[in-house]
């Protein structure tokens, strides 16, 4: 099974001003890759904060994606802390020069602008199509910027530096009742069928308990076999 | 400054089926006594995964929070991993089985239920004004259920164990350009007020860039004094 980690860098995601977008979108994209993303980490724009995770994670993971903290204000310091997690300097790169200069056609190449282009020694660009300021990959890390749309569109930069695993299919059924009536009869289930995760994630709506059961596997067949005897437990009860 | 971590747990969230909507109101419930929430992981339900996160950062944070796992199906491992994680068993609390049973008034007291009634020793039993199942404190970390409206019951159980510490005030000003033409006197604002976090949060709206400055301190009239050059420099641009 491939694993991938993700780091989200930024205080505004930690006091609850923003809701991270990326991780639902950055899951669902894995996952048609057949990767799966196994562990993230929120952490604040903090050098130390930084360097710990993702030292951490690219050890743990066969990937590890980063969003945020890649622009131009002060306040951006992921790069910086990303050459230091792996010992090395950063760099203007050459080709991301060339594009930005081409894109400003004359205009003046600003410090701000000029400090999107840097990136860690050892690093490959990653072409970013919603701006000319580039995402790149560093061994198994790959930085990426925070606002949805831009890290959307340097993700797809990313797809064949991945190796592709085998796809997890998934089913899911709906049960209105608690958890509790229906918990026994689930873990025989899932004990018929060790290469089926069943996870059972109760909800309340509108004062009434129940409970979504998702089957996920990568193989197909068991997961009907095994579909088959949630629908008889549903019916049952 | 009181700092506090989240252990978010669970599949479904890291698989992107659910969108968690916990760290937001835990950040700002925390945020209004004075505590801030500095790092988030968010694991599976794997029992070395939650031991590893747990024990991390309840070394690390004056608290941890956790959420989800701790239901009556299978796939609810959280208190047994918490108990492992200080090297304790788990054991039915008394209160929280004459609640229970109260509750029930003569049904069964079934297996799945007495599941929920565990906690880990030393730990104290958190009310859970939505359900009869606690959540529990155990030395410095908070086990509370992943349902929001559940967790939320939880959180105000919580209260009287809580140092309280001095309160953040903060500001929001959006300004419709670009970052890069602002970023350098954005840096020397920032210089200015070291007591003052100045942040940069940029967004694109309708193909337009822009971002929003945020100004954070628990010092007022520091803050007062920072927004005022913050406008000047926008209506400047």
């Amino acid at each position: 099974m491939i694993k991938a980690s993700l780091v989200i860098i930024g205080d505004e995601i930690l006091s609850g001003r923003t809701e991270d977008r990326n991780l639902v979108y950055l899951s669902k994209w894995l996952g048609k890759l057949g990767i799966n993303l196994s562990e993230v980490r929120i952490v604040l724009d903090h050098e130390n904060a930084i360097i710990e995770a993702v030292n951490d994670l690219r050890k743990k993971y066969d990937y590890v994606f980063t969003t945020g903290g890649i622009g131009p204000t002060h306040d951006d310091i992921t790069t910086d802390s990303i050459a230091k997690a792996f010992g090395v300097e950063t760099r203007i790169d050459d080709d991301a020069l060339e594009t930005m200069k081409e894109f400003l056609a004359g205009k003046e190449l600003t410090e701000p602008l000029l400090k999107m282009l840097h990136i860690p020694e050892g690093g490959e660009l990653i072409y970013s199509p919603a701006t000319k300021a580039p995402g790149y990959k560093i061994d198994n890390v790959f930085v990426m910027a925070g606002i949805p749309k831009i890290m959307q569109g340097m993700l797809e930069g990313m797809y064949d530096y991945l190796e592709k695993g085998d796809i997890v299919h998934s089913k899911s059924l709906e049960i209105m009742i608690g958890e509790s009536f229906f918990a026994e009869d689930l873990t025989n289930i899932q004990e018929k069928y060790p290469n089926v995760s069943v996870g059972s994630y109760p909800f309340s709506r509108d004062g009434v308990y129940g409970a979504t059961i998702v089957l996920r596997s990568t193989k197909e067949s068991e997961l009907a076999s095994c579909e088959f005897l949630v629908k008889e437990l549903i019916a049952k009860l």
